[in-house]
């Protein structure tokens, strides 16, 4: 099995060489890993974000692990070259529609959300986000009006496969959690998301013991902050999803703990931690690595069908955590590698 | 001047009712008043959630006192005669453009918030929202694809022009506040975006002593939950605007106090409270008119050009406050008359 290791930008080497370690220390044969350059690193080895060698690695490999993206030397660069492109790309190219972010507190961690602690210790929700359309992937562009103003515009839409696919992972999510589904759109003003509700609805017919719900995006961003706990999974679309899942993250208030998964229909996957490249402690071994040794074992649990592995980097991290692991993030002065030993040594 | 009072659907009559009280009490003279048909109630009545005359109405009138839309009954219509077109025709016939919405902790509701005290005490933010563009209001339905598959699709959309008008908008309240402007756009993913924030730096020549900051809108949604205290003006398109202002709004906790105005290039505008019609509760006495009274005051201050007033009324509201007064969405027992007492008495 190969696993494509895409270190990327800011804080992602050192991340992600902490998960490597953690791997390495399973000892899981028939584990291959090869590295690839993506994102702002690669912009300035080979002159794009996402080269030819990197998209063919990541086409071969069973499973992405993945940094981040992100550097400010790149923010001035024509929109196809920047560092976020590798990611969009990667999505794209691979047919990664499926994006899975648990959002969960860990109770040794508890006060560390901006939300009262009773409001934060109720979250435990999944997020399921559509990466393959909506708007981020229309025709778009400028243009000139009628009246010779420049225009910008972005074509958002979604067909009913779309929609269907990412409807049963929701669904399918759902029952392996507590059985409710909340899918989110704006049907009162988008024909996309009426296009959106009328399939989740045809889904559902698949899923009799899945509860499920619809609720505006407007009301579901107010709910993220009145009442977390209310919350299975949600299903939603591209965009929503993008602004949505950062929000729930910031609720659980430990953004350097969170994991997520991309994958598509033959479970190939992506795996990155939610936070980004951190350009401004990049390189000083203040960064967190937990979020990334977490994606390793969402990657072993989804991509590799190791389970088992899975639950023991799981209970590693809640151990080290416990034991007092800190890193600078979260209140504490322990560096990079040293939060690694602490998984090591729990392991 | 004419005020069109447009109370609407669910709680609306009731809290309107109360700041129609208000304002009588200020006995400001040749204000004029005439009621309008608008929501779920308009189209009971004649079919039409926007009935002509309410739009006749509303064109006449120098400022529109507006309750809320929505009721359940209507969900099953087809959209264009659901209660919330009653307002998106009137954002977009009346060209109100410039939609407000302050978001302020009241001291004595401080607790009230998800957030802890101190992250939520610190919010004094105002969200400048565009109302008549973006995905709102471009080319929207549904087709076939070329594989005969459904598909819903929405042209998002904004020219130069309309970007400058709000740009300028929010510029304007960022000098008569604290001096700073966040735009938030997606500019990673959106040409609508890129040229959204083409077109704010341009207008920021004119503004050399505001503070111009730029965020994505994932990245937004994240900061209004970890440290919302950080903004002063955020400045952002509709659907965006749609999404942030109501997760500002329940940052702040007490929902039933916060006030909205939008308007257009001569002042006239639409006032409401941001929350919605709660047909859970409606006409049974127990919904908090203060927001549609705070709305009130508002429309003194920006339509009528009535500062005094407009300061009389928010003295009045926070006064009753102080004293004590709270409906049951505060955690007290007092019905929206007793509410209104409360405020006529503290004038
Ligand atoms: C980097 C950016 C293009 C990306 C997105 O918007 O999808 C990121 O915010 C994410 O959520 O993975
Ligand atoms: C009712 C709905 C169409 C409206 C909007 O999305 O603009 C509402 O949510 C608002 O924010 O005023």
């Amino acid at each position: 099995m190969l696993i494509a290791l895409f270190p990327g930008d800011g804080i992602g080497p050192e991340i992600v060489a902490q998960a490597k370690r953690v791997l390495d220390a399973l000892a899981i044969p028939g584990l291959t890993y090869e590295e690839g350059l993506v994102g702002g690193a690669a912009y300035k080895a080979v002159g794009h974000p996402l080269p030819p060698e990197t998209l063919d690695l990541a086409r071969r490999a069973d499973a992405i692990l993945f940094g981040a993206v992100g550097d400010p030397d790149c923010d001035s660069l024509e929109r196809h070259l920047r560092p976020e492109q590798a990611i969009l790309g990667l999505r794209k190219e691979l047919g990664l529609f499926s994006n899975l972010r648990p959002a969960k507190v860990f109770p040794e961690l508890a006060d560390a959300s901006a939300l009262k602690q009773e409001v934060a210790s109720a979250i435990d929700l999944l997020i399921v986000r559509e990466t393959n359309g909506d708007v981020y992937f229309g025709e778009k562009g400028m243009r000139k009006t009628p009246e010779g103003l420049r225009e910008g515009y972005d074509i958002m839409s979604y067909n009913e496969e779309e929609v269907r696919k990412i409807a049963h992972q929701g669904f399918q999510a759902a029952r392996a959690r507590r059985g409710k589904l909340c899918s989110v759109d704006k049907a009162n003003v988008l024909e996309t998301s009426q296009l959106w509700r009328d399939v989740v609805i045809e889904v559902s017919a698949d899923y009799p013991d899945v509860a499920l719900s619809h609720m505006y995006v407007d009301n579901a961003a107010m709910q993220l902050v009145r009442n977390p706990g209310q919350f299975d999974v949600i299903v939603t679309g591209n965009m929503f999803g993008d602004i949505l899942s950062d929000q729930a993250s910031m609720c659980v208030g430990s953004i350097g703990m969170l994991a997520s998964a991309t994958l598509n229909d033959s479970n190939q996957g992506l795996y990155e931690p939610i936070h980004g490249s951190a350009p401004d402690i990049a390189g000083q071994g203040k960064a967190n690595p937990l979020a990334t040794v977490l994606s390793a074992g969402m990657m072993l649990r989804y991509s590799l069908n190791l389970a088992d592995q899975a639950d023991r980097i799981e209970a590693a991290v809640a151990r080290a955590l416990a034991d007092g692991a800190r890193s600078f993030d979260l209140g504490g002065t322990m560096s990079t590698v040293e939060m690694g030993d602490a998984v090591l040594a729990a392991l």
